[in-house]
This record gives structure tokens, C-alpha cells and sequence, in this order.
């Protein structure tokens, strides 16, 4: 949302409140909202976590669980399940959402599903150089991708053996 | 995302799995993806519902609870408090999120919030013809704008007095 496309412009369309990009040859109003990330702290045997190592900038080389934008057509949990497919080749059944982190500075609303692997199988899609299961003594702390993978996988430690909770954001700390 | 913006195309950027719209002037990718609307159930002395009547399409006429699409740089929170202020010109304190609907079919994510007036101030905001606090045997609920306005108003009794509980969905029947 910070590079503007040539052709296009932003400006307050009349009535309304907001800058909105528009596009200077046809006049179609482009209505930017924030963007849903979908993803899912996934265990084998409820004792390993599921990882990706990330073949991709940004963060290339750090770990992560399988996440990524929402796409049209789905529900938030169909699209944890396709991250989890796409990033990590495994199959999942969804339980329950885990959390949801509000990131307003970059204009994304992340919500992190606890699921089970159906079976141990896995491996790397396009976007994962590596895929492997942790045990929690051993997952990578120090070579994390993104502060939520962390604040991830402490809120499924903390949950486990409850159900019907309220999904968990932001760490205070 | 049905009408097709002029001098815009939807086709299959290269490295990408799926239909993008792209300008055919400048190449750039608009990236479409699903929608959040926040709203919130918002009661006055615990016993009354403030319901706003639309005064523009779609539904005009027909009652709902402040809600609307989420905008840039804004919480989920932040976005349902503003969408009440500026439907409803009330100040509210959110509880808690009450439900998350997905509803694939128009892309869009509800999220819903459970929220406290003020005070007993509120007034019609520019997209609403009135604004009123009914309580619970008074609401208008065969002229209610959306099933997720019932939806949301039922939840909202059924979980009176309790926390810490996962949102509800979309009910069963």
C-alpha cells in the first residue's frame, strides 16, 4: 500500500471521508482494507510443532509457522488449512482459534487457528526451503521469522487441554 | 469485485497460482482479498439494544447494529467503536468479540463485538434515518437489514454474564 501504481492517484472522493486510490484514466475507486492473515499452530501427536524454514524474502532462512493472506472465496479457517497445504505439504484438521493479533501499523488483522496433523506426512512447498517437526525444547527460539510465530506457539502452550477459550492477541510484554 | 474497473484486467500474474487485477496501462497488481466488517451488539444499562435504521441501499429502512467495513491503520476494536460513533454518535467501551462470521460467498469476515454505552447519548449518524434503544421484547426483528444482526443480537443474550468464551459463528439453523 506504499508505492502508488502509476496511473492511479489518491484522493478524496466526493462523499467520502478517506484519501482512496482511484485511477486517473477510468475512475474506479480501488478501496484499500486491512488484509487477514490466516494461519495455524499445527502439532503431530500433540508433542511436535510443525515449522517452515521460509525460502522467500522477507525473512528468508527463519522459521515460521504455515501462514499467509486470506485469499477471495474462503473462510478464515479453509485458509489456514491452504497455508498449511501450500507452506508445509501436511493435512490438518482445524480445533479452535488460538489467537488474533491486530497489526494496525501495517493494516493486517492476523488470526492463528490450533490444528492436528492428520498424519506425520510433510514436506516443503514453493515457499519453504525445509519443513520439520520440533519438539518444544527444540524449536528454534532464536531463529523465528516474525514475533508472532512466538507469541503463537507460547498462547498453544498455555491453552493446551482447554477448549472454548477466547482467542489470545498480543503478548504485554 | 464484480465490475471489472476499465483499462484494468483480471488474468494470472507469472509466479502466481491465481487471478489477479492488474492495470493494463502500468502492470501494477491490485491484490483483492477478503473484507472485515466490525460492528457491535451495544447495550445501554444491560437492557437495551441500540438499533440504527438505514437511511442508504442496500436495506434502507430496515434496522441494524452499527457496523461496516474495517479501514487502514485502524484495530478491529478501534474500527467497531468508530463504526458506532459514526452510525449511531455514541461512545461505547467493548467488551469482548461475540462472533466471527465467515460468509465466503461476498468474501467478507465479520467481527462482532459485544459493547457498553457510555451514557444514554446517541443520534443518527449521515447513513442512518434513526437511531433508537429497544429493549429486548421491543426489537423490530422482522425488520432487521441482515440474518447477522439476529444472529449477533441472540448470541449477545445467550452469553449475558459470561466471559472469557470463544466467539460464536454462524448458527446452525
Amino acid at each position: 500500500m506504499s508505492d502508488l501504481p502509476r496511473q492511479h492517484v489518491r484522493l478524496i472522493p466526493e462523499g467520502d471521508e478517506r484519501e482512496r486510490l482511484v485511477c486517473n484514466q477510468c475512475g474506479y475507486v480501488f478501496y484499500e482494507n486491512p488484509k487477514i492473515i490466516v494461519g495455524a499452530v499445527c502439532t503431530w501427536n500433540d508433542a511436535e510443532f510443525l515449522l517452515c524454514r521460509r525460502a522467500i524474502e522477507p525473512r528468508r532462512g527463519f522459521w515460521t509457522m504455515p501462514a499467509g493472506f486470506m485469499e477471495l472465496s474462503e473462510t478464515t479457517e479453509q485458509g489456514a488449512m491452504r497455508e498449511v497445504w501450500e507452506e508445509a505439504r501436511a493435512k490438518v484438521e482445524i480445533d479452535t482459534l488460538l489467537a488474533i493479533y491486530n497489526l494496525p501499523v501495517i493494516s493486517q488483522v492476523h488470526m492463528i487457528f490450533r490444528a492436528r496433523m492428520l498424519s506425520p506426512d510433510f514436506a516443503p512447498g514453493p515457499e519453504s526451503e525445509a519443513v520439520a517437526l520440533f519438539r518444544w525444547e527444540d524449536i528454534p527460539w532464536s531463529d523465528l521469522a516474525y514475533p508472532n510465530v512466538a507469541w503463537s506457539l507460547r498462547h498453544h502452550r498455555a491453552l493446551v487441554g482447554q477448549t472454548g477459550f477466547a482467542p489470545r492477541g498480543i503478548p504485554e510484554d
